[in-house]
């Protein structure tokens, strides 16, 4: 074992502070990963406040991670000390299941994520990476391509996949009609993405002062969600919808502007519950569905696709001391469009 | 225009009673119908009752028509004087656009429906089939084979294409695993249909007492649902949910049932929003969809398999004047399974 620097909370109700954990040195298959950047995830957020039940504590939140590989397992190939790594939400599964074969690992029925998880062995608590270092299986850590700025690259492990995932499942190409709701840290990446994929975005917001930033990153059209007559032009004329917004809301008025069989897909998950009305599902037989990251091989995927087209995360750099402060304006949308924190400042 | 009997209603408030309207004579292209019986669907109540927003009055409900063809327009080849004849829930539609031209009329975007509805013209009323007589394009009227019990034919034309289309859409075979919410008029079609295309059917139901029933209708499996218990054994079990009730409820418990990727269709549509978490539809990816009915080309695909599998509604037969009590006992589920008016008592 080995100390690391962290920031770790104690309770659901505690500021993040300072705090050494200690990390396993590597095991045959392990890679060491010293982290040079983290974003901040509105899931940590909610797991940092045990707002989707209870958490384990201490915990140290983070999983948006890229980094050196500073030691290497005895078995491992893939990697060598100097290395670019990224590693995301996953940092273990069974690896002998239908979803594990299909490289679909994060549906695995013992999923291993990177915080406020157990590993495989039962007991060892996982802690995510508002850290100095991490050690992790070769085979859930990622390649990173040379020459990108390394803090914009940290979100793509988490806001890149979970958009990528469902743009890739459903296909969206040239021409394809996406709607994006909601303009924060999953957003404007659904946004990046969609476009570099060649479809035609439609950004769906609360906030009419997003409209400017909605068109810079890449969107055709802008909805102003509190009126609902904005609607109106868009009935039955998109493809998809990528829905990032993790507060409760009504999906009902979203589904008009989706065509014959399409789908409206929830990334963000509300821990209340949200309404539907069975009328806006069958009348069009329209979809609401769920999408949760990616697989590994998927991620490995991302990452090549976003470096050739040159899409990443737009961020600000922040010092691990200003880590609940960046809690409180995520919550509020104040921030464009992910903090990302800066390891050597832990 | 000549006259035929009906019952009708006149306001949200008023009972069914006994009242005179007129039909066309047949066009070029029409069919005249004597109407042999007619199913009451839970869509007759809410119409009737301006439960899905305001219905025009006087209202005739009724679209489970099974009848003898009594005259027919110069330009019909497709039916000739004493062929039996089936009329569903859609009486034209504007056959020119995309939908139309997949034979999902259902899906047109002036859809012509057999009662509360006008036809192509803009201004005539549609009046349903708690009639003697019916009206109606060719194409919309559907052929029935000889030597079925007629009265239990009737509910296949709404309850029967409601259910057979999206078992027939997710791809139901021998061995699928096949859940049914609610055993009323479309659940018991549900469970008889998909144990028709080989399916293990799984019953849930809010009533103990249907347990017995639902396995005499073809069921493997039951659950009770107003215990949360009684869905553990089945996480993660299902291919498909039809869920047939028209009332609100919850989604987020059947959801658990589904594998990854898997789907529950709403055809009952409950006039107030439903609830539904965020959670249960990203982990596992699972759908909420709907389904509306079926196009004719698929209607008449759902009568000949029900013709070569024998599968019937399983009905009560009435007399007009029972109709309203036949309303209250439907909305209290005290109906196995489908009230059928037998039109002599017009």
């Amino acid at each position: 074992m080995f100390q690391a620097k962290s920031y770790a909370t104690q309770s659901a109700t505690t500021p993040l502070k300072p705090f050494v954990i200690e990390r396993r040195d590597p095991k045959l298959n392990d890679v060491v990963i010293e982290i040079d950047f983290c974003g901040v995830c509105h899931s940590d957020i909610h797991t940092a406040r045990s707002e989707w039940g209870p958490t384990a504590y201490p915990c140290v939140p983070g999983h948006e991670i890229v980094g050196r590989v500073v030691r290497v397992g005895k078995k491992v190939t893939k990697f060598k000390v100097g290395d670019l790594a990224g590693v995301g939400c996953l940092v273990d599964s069974c690896g002998k299941c239908e979803n594990c074969k299909n490289h679909e690992e994060q549906f695995c029925s013992v999923p291993v994520f990177t915080y406020n998880s157990v590993e495989l062995d039962g007991v060892t608590p996982t802690l995510g990476a508002y850290s100095s270092h991490i050690t992790v299986k070769d085979k859930y850590v990622l390649k990173i391509k040379k020459g990108l700025d390394l803090k914009r690259v940290a979100p793509l492990l988490c806001a890149g996949i979970t958009t990528y995932s469902p743009l890739k499942k459903y296909k969206v190409k040239k021409g394809s009609k996406v709607g994006v709701v909601g303009l924060g840290g999953l957003g404007h990446m659904a946004v990046k993405i969609a476009k570099a994929m060649g479809a035609e975005v439609t950004v769906f917001s609360t906030s009419p002062n997003k409209e400017k930033d909605a068109k810079k990153l890449g969107a055709k059209n802008f909805i102003m969600t509190k009126n609902a007559d904005n609607f109106l032009p868009y009935v039955g004329k998109l493809d998809l919808i990528i829905d990032t917004v993790s507060a409760q809301h009504d999906f009902t008025p979203y589904m008009s502007t989706l065509k014959l069989d399409c789908t409206h897909v929830l990334l963000g998950a509300a821990p209340e519950p949200n309404q539907i009305s069975a009328m806006a599902l069958i009348f069009g037989r329209k979809k609401l569905t769920g999408s949760l990251i990616g697989g590994i091989k998927e991620t490995q995927e991302m990452l090549d696709f976003c470096a050739k087209k040159k899409v990443l995360s737009d961020i600000e750099l922040i010092s691990a001391s200003q880590i609940n402060e960046a809690y409180e304006r995520t919550i509020k949308g104040d921030v464009k469009y992910r903090f990302v924190v800066d390891s050597k400042t832990l």
